[in-house]
């Protein structure tokens, strides 16, 4: 059965005591949407024709808020990033920005919060360059994709046990 | 129709200037929820039970995430937060754990952001939490519920427009 | 009797909305000291009267160390200080550099954490320095002296209660 | 003459006390040019027609760097921006890039150092994104083009004293 | 004699160049207290068997406070920590909250700061959410328990030299 | 020719994957100056003379600076500094003072963004200290001096290419 690393014996928060772990080569990617009304959508994809600045500037603050990973989540420990990719793609047919972003690093815990934690700033940032428009929009689906590297190995949504 | 208020004139983003608008009391809600699995889930309700060290570390997690907000957000005004409170609840019948959290400030812009942020660290922190158990656990329905205050006035999701 | 203002009627955190407070002049006053080994402690007279490196960098140090009270404390507001001051006195009789820092703002909670703030951080930034020399050193005395405006007025160590 | 507010009577570096000052609408405009060779230079503008990243994203840097200011200058006080604009121009007779910030706070500071910093922010960014091909660039003319607002009033460099 | 190795031969602060040092594992146990008045310290007690939510708080600020130690300390080494642990403990003879914080790192530089900075951060939280109750608490008995690994290997206080 | 290589294929921003690079020795130098007007030019020097802030508080600055690389550089690497130093020194000749900082890591990629920053961070810093007496001053010759270690090896501003 799986542990609460977070908890110690006494049942107290603490930062897990990763020292002993070998520095490996860690993957991880996350996904998640925000879906739109119409007129938020079809801004969106008239911008991005001419100029793109939505979805540019959203995919900053993902991979902007990778790195902040360990200032927003009070457990999680600060690693030395080597890359970070945020990419996001509109989807008519749901009217959802799609976004997906995979982190990297050479270190001894993996990276799946920075993956999720980019995917969350950048669809805060959508949501706030569209508010005036559309209050009712939603984010959802936000979810580990695949992981590789460290103890546990690799794992994959569809094959994750 | 509603404007893209951080694109200006050029296509360029930019920092809208609120200079002009009102000081007024604004209050936003917002919510969402993180899907867990069984063993998750369990863990989470019986440690709360005895300690609630989960929940406690998400809600504060949520707080200071709303006081993050402008460093996280490109295009977002820094303000004073002048109240923020968060608040989790498990649903033992969809084995998840709800959050809702309330921004308060007496300022020229929103707090839409600072709700949303909160609850966006505050389900980020708890997946941190038990991602040892579950990763693939899955974040979703994060979404304005109300706004008070501004120009805009008072919006809530039911009767939004 | 005074509240635990911090915790709501459920027990959980939370920063307290201070909305309904009025915005009146606040000033704080705090102090501290470190005990230094006779080695540091002639270190840094010394380099004071060359050039007062470890007192200049101590009291940038509090400054900005105030400037971060919110990022630090976790159910702190935010606040626009309009002025800090940090003074380092180093006390031969005693060994002792001490430190006293003044937090100013107008604003609707009161500055006690970021004069506070400011005396640590000054202090562990004295220790920083020193701890090549001396690694015995113990920061004390840390607490506040007096503190102006707000609801509950003046208080001064001396006449507290 | 002028003084050197930020050192107090005894020498000493502070934050100085703007506690008095009315609260006036403030606005500050600062510009500064990076200078490229032809093939950094031909790489930004062939970019730009394209999709324009290099300079959409030291736009965004300097409107976040903006936001860090008083982060980054230790006795600059931290205050709440109403806006920030950044625009950069390649200028190609002298294959530079121009970038021209504004800056607006209803505050007792001024914005000067806020305008100052999106503009050197911005001008490292594009050095970041353009090193891979030429490590001899080059930044400067920073400087105030104007301010309004404040005790000392409107200020613009070509009628300054 | 020790040295004060952030001042350079000209007296001027830097931050040391650490590059030669071999990484091996480091280690940092740092104590302190706050003492409370007699309501404050029930409040604590009575609220810890209930919820425990003042050290809780306490805990993660201490945690997070280590993770901010090279912002907050300018001459210090931005470090990856490996872990962190923060230990809080009402001690009735003395109505004083004791605060215990352990730090490891597998780096270059020693770890004393980040215990210390933890220490202070958790105080500093413990008499933020009191100080409505009680404002004369004073912190104090900050200092470094023990440390290992590095150059100048194993210090405990006891044995100190 | 080089590359953009914070630009992906599909003309997307992303932080560039250094997984690959080896861990080597880096060393970056960079300059620059600002030029005051003879009052703000003579207080410095004065100041100096007597207790020289001005400086040591920019010098701080820079060092400061340098650690918040990666924050304020939307696609910069965070890395562990091993090292800064930042020298300050008044050129009467040409009433400048001039700025240079050096830079250290043992990591995969360059820390020439670090001691720029350091740099622009200390001229900033000067130019807040001295607003009050001068508002015209000019940040310039901003540029990298030498940089060593890794793929691309030794650049210095005379042999470069």
């Amino acid at each position: 059965m799986g542990r609460l690393t977070h908890i110690d014996e006494h049942g107290d928060a603490h930062m897990v005591d990763v020292g002993d772990k070998p520095i490996t080569e860690r993957v991880a990617v996350a996904e998640g949407w925000i879906a739109l009304g119409a007129e938020a959508f079809d801004a969106v994809v008239e911008r991005r024709a001419a100029k793109g600045d939505v979805l540019a500037t959203a995919q900053l603050a993902g991979i902007q808020g990778a790195k902040r990973t360990s200032d927003l989540i009070p457990l999680c420990h600060p690693l030395p990033l080597s890359g970070v990719d945020v990419v996001l793609e509109p989807e008519p047919s749901s009217r959802r920005i799609l976004v997906r972003a995979t982190a990297r690093a050479h270190w001894r815990t993996g990276v799946e919060m920075e993956a999720l934690t980019a995917v969350s700033a950048a669809l805060l940032t959508v949501y706030d360059m569209l508010k005036a428009v559309d209050r009712g929009m939603e984010l959802g689906g936000v979810r580990l994709v695949a992981k590789r590297g460290g103890r546990s190995g690799t794992w994959t949504r569809d094959h994750g046990g």
